[in-house]
Formats: C-alpha cells, structure tokens, sequence
C-alpha cells in the first residue's frame, strides 16, 4: 500500500533494552531504516563510522545544524548529538520507515519539526531501577562515576515518559517486541497514512458497478 | 495494568467479513465484550433475543432513546436499531473493551457521544463489489430485491469509509484478523489508556533511590 514513511522514535533510558529491540525491529523488517546519529564525540572501542554513529568534526557539524541539514541536535556531556536530515526524508519519500534512537531532547525536536505528523513515539521504562544499574554494571563498559552519570540522565530521561505516543514497561523482552511489532504494524493501517486508499476505494465503486 | 476500557467500533457493508471477525477477536480475548444492539424489527429465523439482538416494542425503544439511555440509534429500512448505554459503561469502568458492529451513522452518533474520546473506528473494505455480492447471494439468506438493497446501502456504507481511525482491506480473512489483534494491541498501549502508568513511574524512581 503507498504511503508515507513513518519516523518511529524509540527513547528509554539506556540498559533498557532500547537498541537489542531496535536491532530486533529491523531484523522483522528490512525495510525499516535506521537513523544514524551524527556526534562530535570520539568513537568508543569498537564502534564504526556510519554504522554506530557518523563521527564528525565539531565545525562540520556546527555547519549542518545552522544549514538546516540536522533534524535536531543537542549537547548531551559536552558533546554534540544530531540527526542528519536527508536520509529521513530520501527514506520517508521511498515509503520506508525510520527507525530513531534518541533521548527526550532529540524526541522534542522531531517531534517539533515540520516532519512532526509522520512521528509516533514509543518510550520504553525498565520494570526498576535498580535492574537497569545491574544492566549497566553487567556490560562492563563503564566505570562507576560514568554509571552515577548515566543513572541520573536516566531518572532525567524517565521524567519525560508522558510526551511520547505509546509506553511499554520492557520486563520481558520477547513480548516488547511483539508490543513493538503490533504498533508498527496498526500505525501502518491508520487511514490517514495509506495515500493509495483514496483511489482504492474510487475503483472498488466503479469496478463493482461495470460488474 | 489500570485503565478504562475502549470503544472499539467495527463498521463495513455487510458481507465483508466483519461479523466473522468480530466473534474471532472476542474468541482471542474473552475479556471483550459485545454490543448486542436493540432494534424494532422482527427477528430473522435462528436468531436468539439478547444475544443477535435485543428485540424490543417501538414504544420502549423510544422511551430509552428519550431518556438517553441509548448511546445512539437509527432508523435503517424502516426499524429502529440502537445500543443501549449502560452495559458499554459498566465495562468500560470494568476495564474491559466492548466491541461494536454498527454502520456508519452508528459509529458517527458514538464518536460524537461523550464517550468519544474512548472510541478506536476501523473500517474493513471488501476487496470487491462484485466478490461482496457473490458473498451476499451464496449465504442464501435474502432474495434478490433484498440483495439489491443491501448491495446499495454498502455503497452507502463504504462512502464513509473516511471518517474511520484505520481501515482494512479484508482480502485475506487470517491476515486481516492479526492486524485487528495488532490494533488493539497497540491502542491499549497509547499512553494516554494507561492509567496506572503515572503511579509505577512514581514508584520506579521512588524505589531506585531507596535500593
């Protein structure tokens, strides 16, 4: 059915289970693109270029976010976070999906802008808190104060959970994703994003009446 | 989790599959109940009062509409059809989902009651007209004339098709009863539905501080 791309944002604390659900979501549908955050910041251990984020200089992203050409940007520990805005709109244009994984700030400013209409947004809250500090102490990436840091945007992050669409209390991961899966697949069938329906139902007149 | 029931109004011409799925969806979640609507007309051979239908005299019909005991009504071919109001509101404050089966003025009269902002309307289209007549004739139910008027009220009906939150094109009737599922599904899961949701936010980070 022709339609427009949705831009589907997904915000949670981090240790959540934001990015496993994620990638999970794109594994159920191909099609679905996954927004690639650009950052000033270094890369950690492992992480790729273009894939992870698109690791930018801080000048080159000042020009993008004053050209217009970031979707939303923020400073989040003195670092800068945006969303480039032409592959949004390349995959919005092609009828595909976009997957975004950002905090409350970013959430906002999509949310804000003139691709407002095509949003719904999904926060997802962890069943405690002291399960998500466990999730994060178990990852061992981070040292103690990283994880007080993250802890507190975390309590930050939660306190936004009544701006999104849809909330999801992950303490089972296989049914948030069938949760995640049964609101992309009712977003899809919401009358107003199917273009093609119009003329759907014009031939389903004509057609049943030279029957 | 907490939360006021939906009204969830299922319309389409009739032969389009919508009664098949109805009684699937309430077989999938026996927590939904049915609208069993009132009406003037006599009952058709099989059909059993309170459970097809609420058959009722003229006089009491108008009094209840009177009295504004009726959600909505209409007349259709000469009989009166309404839904009575206090079963939907005691489930509703139960919590549970009551199903409709009403056409689109039904759904219009709904919407624009008081419980309006309770209501999630989808529309299944047949994929044919020809397909829904043959649907109408191998029932074996009505005679030609009859089929006739029923084959120009579903223009009628589908010419309406607009003002419903999702529609569905019922070309496959498994395919269309999972997307019914996925509706549902995610409208308990908009934010606004779940009432309980502010107090287990309260209690996450009261609970994170005290571990």
């Amino acid at each position: 059915m022709d339609r427009t791309g949705l831009l589907i944002i997904l915000s949670s604390p981090s240790g959540a289970g934001k990015s496993t659900l994620a990638r999970r979501l794109i594994d159920w549908d191909p099609t679905l693109s996954f927004s690639v955050s650009a950052t000033t910041r270094s890369p950690r251990p492992g992480e790729v270029d273009g894939q992870h984020y698109h690791f930018i200089a801080r000048d080159d992203f000042a020009r993008m976010a004053g050209s217009g050409d970031m979707l939303e940007h923020a400073e989040v520990f003195g670092n800068l976070y945006g969303t480039p805005r032409a592959p949004v709109e390349a995959a919005m244009q092609a009828g595909r999906d976009t997957l975004f994984d950002v905090d409350w700030q970013g959430g906002q400013q999509i949310r804000a802008s003139v691709l407002g209409p095509h949003v719904v947004s999904i926060f997802i809250l962890p069943p405690s808190l002291p399960e998500l500090e466990r999730r994060l102490i178990s990852r061992g990436q981070d040292a103690p104060e990283v994880i007080a840091g993250r802890m507190a945007k975390s309590r930050d992050e939660i306190s936004h959970w009544a701006e999104y669409d849809y909330v999801l209390v992950n303490d089972d991961l296989e049914a948030s994703f069938q949760r995640l899966i049964a609101i992309l697949t009712a977003e899809r069938l919401r009358r107003e994003r199917q273009k093609s329906l119009g003329g759907f139902v014009k031939s389903l007149m004509e057609g049943g009446e030279s029957a």
